[in-house]
C-alpha cells in the first residue's frame, strides 16, 4: 500500500547475480518515522526478525522464507562477495559465515545453521516454521546447490506472493459488505502493516475506496499498546481514507448514535467452532455491536482457523508485562522519543493480550474463499 | 481517606482569630507529586478553583463555599493584616483587595465583588453556584458584618459536612452490596478526589475494607484522561485495598471469565426515567456485565438527579480536545513531567466526554437514601 503517495510491501527481497537483499519496512519506528531497512545476509534478516522490525504472522513468514533463500545464495558465493559479508550485519567474525566461505565446507550444513538460526528468532510464530519447511524442500529436492538456491528463491517469493494474494482475495470477498458512505469501526492493527500488502480487516476497506466508494473509519485506539492509533491510523492517512481515532470507551457511544456501520475486525486464531481469539477488546466491541445490531465481521486467512482447538475456551490467554498498560512511548514536542509513566505510582496493571468472542456474536468471516456464515 | 497513612480532605478551612486559610489538595500535581495547597484569602481560592486544583462537583462546591467565607472574613479585617493579603495569593494590588482594606468603603461590596468573582470561575459547574447561593442566604440575613461572617463561615462547613455526610450514607448504603471476597470493576474516578471525603462509587468501597472485607479492586484505566489509573489507583493504593489497572478493552474478558464480582461507577447526571449519563466507556461495561450476569450499580448523591430531563437521549454530549486521546502526559525517568504523542501523526481524533447507560441495564443506584432498584 502507499506511504507519502508511494507503493510499499511491508518485506520484498532484491536479487542480482552477486547480490540477495531483504528489504523491511522498520516497524519499530513507526509512527513517528519512517524508513526501510536493508539486510544485505539471512544473518541480518534474522536479526531483523528478532527484533520487531517485522511483525504479523503473514510478514514474518515471508520475511524467515526470504532469510533462508538468502541463506542459499550465501551458500554458493565461493569467492569473497563483499555484499555477503556487508558491513552492514556487522557479522564478518561470524562462525556460519566462515564455515561459508571455506570452499571445502559442506555448503549443506551451512544452510542448516542458518535455517536453525532463523527458526531461533521467534519460537513460537507458526508462519515462520511454515515458511522455512517450505524453502527448505523446495530446495532439498534439488540435485545442486544452484538449482537448490533457484528454488529457495522461488519457493519463497512464491510464499510472499501467496500471503499478498490471500489478503487480496479476503478484500474481494469483503469488500460487498461494504456499501458507500459505510462508517466502519476497527480494532487493533489487521492491516497490511502485519502482512506483505493489503491486510486483513483492511483489504476490504482498500478495496472499496480503491473503487470510489467514500468511506469513514473510526479507529480504535486499542490500548495498551495503541497499534490502532498508531498503525491502523497511519496506513489510512497514507492510503488517504478518512478517519479519526478514538478511545476504546467510546465506541458503545458512536453506536448509540446511530454512528458505525459495520465492524471489521481480525483474528489471532479461531477454533472450530467459530469462536475468535483477537486483541484484547475485540469481545467488548462485538457485545456492544449486537446491542446495537451492527454487523460484526472477522477477517482472516484461512491460516488462522485451528480446528484442534474445538472452542474458545481451550485457547490460553497470554499474559503480557504490566508496564505495557503503567508507561507510554511516544516523541515529545522536540520530536526526541520519550517513556513516560500514565498510572499511579504505586499501582500495578494486569494485563491480558487478547479476548475470545464466542462464534455466536459474529456475523461472519471473511476469508480468503468467501464469507463464512453461521449455520449456512 | 489516608495519604501516605494521614487522613485528609479534598478541601478544608482553618480559622482563627486572624486567618481563613483554605488548603486544597493540589489535583494537577497527582498522582506523581502529592501536594497541599494554602489559600490564604478569596482570591487565592478562587484562583485554584478555576486553576482546577480542585475537581469535582462537590469538592468545587465545597471550595467556593470557604472561599466566600473567607471573603467575608477579609470584609470584616480593618486592620493591616497581613494574611489577608499574603504573599502567596500575589495580588497585593489587586482592586478588590484595597476596597476591602479601605475602612470607608461598604464591606458588603467588597463581599458582593468577591462572589461575582468566585462564581466566574467554573460558570458550568452547579455545585458551585448552589454553594455561593447558601452561603450568601445565610449572611444576608444577619444584621451586623461580624454576625454574618459567622453565619457564612458556618454555612460553608455545612455544606462540607453535608457531602462527607453523603458520601459516608452512599457508603453505608452499598457496602451490604459488597460480599467479603468480592472483586469489583469500577470505572473513572467518582471516589473522595472528585468529593470531600469518601467519594461516591468508592465509599461502599472503603466502608467494607475498613469492616474487614477483602476486596480486589479492577481498575479501568479510564482512557483518554486515564482518571482510573491516576486518581482512583491512587486513591486505593492510600488505602492499602488490593487493586489492579487494566486497560478498558480488557473488562469484558475479565468478565467472561468470572473474574468480576460486580461493577461500581459513579454518574454525572441521571435523567428523570433512570437513564445515566457519566464517563465515556460506562455504557461499554453496563451492556458487558449484561451480557455475563454481573450486577452493575451507580452510586450518585441525589442532587445528580435532574427531572427536567426526561431519559438520556435528552442530555447533550460534551466533546472535548482530540488532543487529550493523541497525546499523554506523564514522568520520565528522571521524573521530567513530558508530554508526549502516542497516536500517528497526520490523523486526528474524536473525544466524546460521556456516554449514556439506560436504565434497564442498571441493577441499582445507591444513593445516600438508599438503594433505588427499577420498579421497586
Amino acid at each position: 500500500m502507499r506511504v507519502n503517495g508511494t507503493p510499499y510491501r511491508t518485506v520484498w527481497i532484491e536479487r542480482s547475480e552477486m547480490t540477495a537483499t531483504v528489504y523491511l519496512i522498520d516497524q519499530n519506528r513507526l509512527p513517528f518515522d519512517f524508513a526501510v531497512v536493508a539486510c544485505p545476509g539471512h544473518v541480518a534478516t534474522a536479526r531483523a526478525i528478532q527484533e520487531m522490525t517485522v511483525r504479523g504472522a503473514p510478514a514474518i513468514g515471508a520475511a524467515a522464507g526470504f532469510a533462508l533463500a538468502q541463506a542459499f545464495h550465501e551458500a554458493q558465493a565461493t569467492d569473497a562477495d563483499p555484499w555477503v559479508s556487508d558491513g552492514a550485519t556487522g557479522r564478518r567474525g561470524d562462525g556460519a559465515f566462515h564455515e561459508a566461505r571455506d570452499a571445502d565446507a559442506d555448503p549443506w550444513a551451512f544452510v542448516r545453521a542458518a535455517r536453525a538460526r532463523i527458526e531461533a528468532t521467534r519460537p513460537t510464530a507458526r508462519d515462520l516454521f511454515f515458511a522455512t519447511e517450505r524453502v527448505w524442500a523446495a530446495a532439498e529436492a534439488m540435485s545442486s546447490l544452484a538449482a537448490a538456491t533457484r528454488a529457495a528463491f522461488d519457493a519463497a517469493q512464491a510464499l510472499a506472493s501467496a500471503s499478498v494474494a490471500a489478503c487480496r482475495a479476503i478484500g474481494e470477498a469483503g469488500e460487498p459488505l461494504i456499501p458507500d458512505r459505510a462508517r466502519v469501526l476497527t480494532h487493533c492493527n489487521a492491516g497490511w502493516l502485519a502482512c506483505v500488502d493489503y491486510g486483513t480487516a483492511t483489504a476490504p476497506l482498500y478495496l472499496a475506496a480503491s473503487r470510489g466508494k467514500r468511506l469513514h473509519v473510526w479507529v480504535d485506539e486499542t490500548r495498551p499498546r495503541s497499534q490502532g492509533a498508531r498503525l491502523t491510523a497511519w496506513e489510512l492517512h497514507g492510503e488517504g481514507i478518512p478517519h479519526r481515532i478514538i478511545a476504546d470507551n467510546a465506541a458503545a457511544s458512536l453506536m448509540s448514535r446511530g454512528e458505525v456501520d459495520l465492524v471489521i475486525v481480525g483474528a489471532d486464531r479461531i477454533a472450530a467452532n467459530g469462536d475468535v481469539a483477537n486483541k484484547i477488546g475485540t469481545l467488548e466491541k462485538a457485545l456492544c455491536a449486537r446491542e446495537f445490531g451492527i454487523p460484526f465481521y472477522v477477517a482472516a486467512p484461512h491460516s488462522t482457523f485451528d480446528p484442534r482447538v474445538p472452542h474458545g475456551k481451550a485457547i490460553p490467554i497470554e499474559e503480557r508485562s504490566p508496564d505495557e498498560v503503567l508507561y507510554q512511548t511516544g516523541p515529545d514536542e522536540s520530536g526526541m522519543l520519550r517513556r513516560i509513566r500514565v498510572a499511579a505510582p504505586g499501582s500495578s496493571a494486569f494485563n491480558p493480550a487478547f479476548d475470545v468472542t464466542p462464534a455466536h456474536l459474529i456475523t461472519g468471516i471473511i476469508t480468503e474463499r468467501g464469507v463464512l456464515r453461521r449455520g449456512v
